[in-house]
């Protein structure tokens, strides 16, 4: 069928790509006309402003927008007024699924649909497809569904869950309407909140191991810090390059984070050069606050949000306040490198 | 070559069946004459005490040990008795790394090896093999090492990390030499850990789906719980059993965990009958109390298995504390399923 | 001076006779006519409606609602239709502060001003007084100074902070302007959030002190969980009535919470009769979400709130979900009270 | 009555010019002989060896060891040789009670006696007492009770716990006995894990103060994080110090490191200068291993210990990790202060 794409950053060109395989037609716009041109060269049909764009599709025409977040909601109200009632719109986008409420509610009345689609996959999405929660009006999605299942992954060589049986269900092939406009992005929100948490899990975990020599070092660090108490125990000199790779067969743990985390050690052994300050896109604290407003206790996400906080040094002033604190009661100034010992070596509490 | 196995229960006598699979010899033994005699058919040579077991064995002698972690010491002891310098004792089991460390010392004055390998591989091993994180002196890991190669599970399907090239290493078959005796058992305790994290992360987040409803809901609850304050964003009725199904395929955070769920999920959508008092082994603890040890933050891992203590309800006394003292802020007594509200309807602090 | 009272609840009218106590006169206005007779029995105005309440104010009229925060919105409404411009209406409640920021811009063409006063102190603050974090414009803030001395604690026996000299500060009397509309209540919402976090930490704590005897009961538990593995280190029977009391004198951890911990223990030193199950007014949420939006790490306040959640069960399903997966790798049933346990005894993965 | 005190660092010092101060006699003892003549021109007897401490010291004798944790096991060693039956070694430091368990043990068949004393009270020890928490058996904690009635702050202005009469117990006095070797020490380490407890929910709820401008400084801080979504509610300016002033007086929150957080923001409001690198001694580590030990969840306890190990870039590895995992699936360069970014602006997962 055809489609009209609106955004061709990569994910967006890579998605047009994958259409044009399967033999779909599409229709390609971008603020940049060289973006246009380059995915014209391979076989799109190019559009100059989003009215040409609309004036390329046959009703109903489907416009999937593949656009920063931030940017969504007055491209949505500019590609609407160049369509016509029964006309999909597809953001595909990272969107607050809060603000897919609002447009879905906003567009009723043109007559115009709304779908919203999380689109997980990053840079590996062209060949492997992207996994796709949809939201939005039953009637709107089943029209999309053949640019769904062209763009999802399909059953690939993943064993088939005991006790399923039949023809495959959409879940299977890699995409799945999730419920009305916003649980698309609903779906997705947590996804990335869990994503952050299986990160974390592993990060954690490595850093552990990674510190399993802590006995070896232990002469180094000496006043700052309780002294390591037994560290016969702590002489282990692990690779944990290796031990990514190893966990990668058979192992109860294995995953495709894994498999990601397996080969950036294996490109980079110390990861030198990473100055560890991990940024954090919206759904991670979307997920969260989510949790807290429904009243679900999330401590595991809430710790992987935290910990990207506190590597970008945003808890700086609430430190500052303990050293102070332990100023006071310990009546000492904050030791350069070091901890507050009081003139017979006791510590203070 | 030759392997004497000691413990037939489930993953003991998987582990002589994928051994014997392969060619190699097996004599087992089992406090169960009945585990023996069923192996036996299979093809095992059956032993009716260690020593019997020892005397069917060629020096130097392989003996696995796969038995409950609270027996491995006194059976460690009763095998050595029964060997000879240059023999090797291999603990497959639970092990705390700590105790590995004590029993190659303890053994070390005898002449005989002792190796502790780390097993992750569940019910599933026996096709899929199992993923082995090995601890002990260079000789003896050499000397099993065409044990392990069976044991593990290969190369299998999987890609190959980007970067390796050549001859495929251990870890690319399953199967690694960590370091020196507990090394293996500290990894396996670390997997775990990962483990628990990674579980947390994934039941946190279906929980937060699970009630993306709460908006819908919201006249049940009332005076317990702070009101949801935009009940018109929580009225989403996902299911779960589809959308862990979904994630399986090209998304991020696709693992064997999340396949476990799909699975689980498909076979009971509401996991009716299960109480949700999660147990836990003790690697999970070990790896937080090796975490506070060495310095290193591991509020994910810790957060995952302070989960299941309060999943068994752990929490009691302190959640009795924390009523108690609203009691007297409040000026009232805890409402049977509800809140302190003051007179006027006011909450207290 | 003269202030107006809507909301004859505990706190509005303690409030009232606090200020009466203090030669203020006050004019008070409730739903309920029983409230307002009683308190003008001594020695307040009643009001029968808020008509009349203005009618017996002289401008600029002063009125305060301390109601329940989910009609505050409404009742300003009100109050503003029988209001006149120079007027003030406080809130005092625990409003969302988001919705004073709303309140004060919707307020200003009517040329009504709005102050947002969070106020702490529950039951005790008749005698004790009362806390007040205040936000709004400065010309409204001073007019209502000499309230605010009153019902504030002022300086009591409190030692004075080292540094200070001359005139007491408005904070050293229990009360401060914070900033513009809305800072009063986000101070507030900060404090309650870190009251959770202290309430926690003793709570953990105690609860820590309540399972010292845990070798001791170590037989009971057996299956369900690792088995306690250095019992003669936890045979303690710890009083924690007395310990609670203990540390109110000369301890680093000495505080008002503290104070009504040892007092509900003193009382009830089993807590039998309290189910544990922990409300949560809107603050500590508030705060939880608020961290998450400026990017600032609060794992302990969300910690805190979590905890509550989880005394409600929120974490049933979640839990249930970590079940079923150890079901599935373990291949086992739920055992009734009991651990995942495999054929040869050894724990699953 | 006697005492003698090994070890005249800050708090030895202090505790035997409180002893004198009542009327006890005290015989000193420390390595730098200028600690000991130094007190002895404040009164005391100073020794010059352990064997002449023992000397001036009628039996039974008492003598309490106040010597970092690292010398007591040796110190307690050399006292017990100059001892005779009957006699008391108090270890007033900060020891694990782990070790109060093994010496206890250890000095049975001398027939000396062992008490381990938890002592809180830091530099403000001299005037304000210091609150003691006492392990060991009957009949040697009552030897001693006439001294820790003199170390202890005794009632002082506190007021009485509702539900209390009569006579004063000992924990109104601040002390208390409770139970056999360790326990004094046992619950010294669970007063330290609240204490991190509540010094990390101030530090983080003032940090969410010291953020409440994010949206002031939005402009600051663009592509590295996710854009802060609704800055019109993050414009305060919020004044830390006078806040901490201000909920000293009537706030549930009023506290004693609350005093000490609003001297410190009082003496440095910025806190400039301190590096935020905050350490911890053994306690708060020992109180998380004591809870996991028990099964008793401690996530506020655990996640205020791991903020100090983040405090000091522990965390660095597994920040790393995740900086790694993200430029894998992201397909690019970790940004030099930024996120990832792809071509379109878009987000990766």
């Amino acid at each position: 069928m055809q489609l009209g794409m609106v955004g061709l950053g990569r994910m967006g060109a890579n998605i047009v790509r994958r259409l044009m395989r399967d033999g779909h037609e599409c229709v390609a716009f971008d603020v940049n006309p060289e973006s246009v041109a380059s995915l014209a060269a391979e076989g799109a049909t190019g559009a100059d402003s989003l009215a040409d764009l609309a004036a390329k599709l046959q009703a109903p025409r489907v416009v999937w927008l593949m656009i920063p977040a931030g940017l969504t909601g007055q491209v949505v109200e500019q590609v609407a007024a160049v369509l016509e009632p029964g006309d999909i719109i597809i953001d595909g986008g990272n969107s607050n699924y809060r603000d897919d409420v609002r447009r879905a509610a906003a567009l009723k009345p043109t007559g115009i649909h709304y779908v919203d689609i999380g689109t997980s996959g990053g840079v590996f999405g062209l060949e492997r497809g992207y996994c796709l929660m949809v939201g939005g009006p039953d009637e709107a999605v089943s029209t999309v569904e053949p640019i769904l299942r062209t763009i999802a992954p399909g059953p690939g060589e993943i064993d088939r869950t005991p006790g399923r049986s039949g023809e495959l269900a959409p879940e299977e092939l890699g995409y799945l309407h999730c419920g009305p406009s916003g649980s698309g992005h609903f779906v997705k929100m947590v996804h990335n909140g869990i994503e952050y948490g299986i990160m974390a899990a592993l990060a954690e975990g490595l850093n552990i191991l990674h510190n399993a020599d802590a006995g070896v070092r232990e002469a180094e660090h000496s006043a700052e810090v309780a002294p390591l108490e037994e560290p016969e125990f702590y002489q282990f000199d692990i690779d944990t390059a290796k031990v990514a790779e190893l966990w990668r067969r058979g192992s109860v743990i294995s995953s495709w984070l894994l498999d990601l985390t397996a080969a950036a050690l294996e490109a980079n052994p110390t990861l030198n050069g990473l100055a560890g300050r991990v940024s954090d896109s919206g759904e991670g604290r979307w997920t969260v606050k989510a949790a807290v407003d429904v009243g679900v206790p999330a401590p595991v996400l809430a710790a992987s949000l935290f910990e990207r906080f506190a590597s970008r040094d945003e808890d700086h002033f609430a430190n500052q306040v303990l050293s102070a604190m332990r100023q006071q009661f310990g009546g000492h100034q904050e030791l350069p490198a070091g901890d507050v010992l009081e003139a017979g070596g006791r510590k203070a509490d």
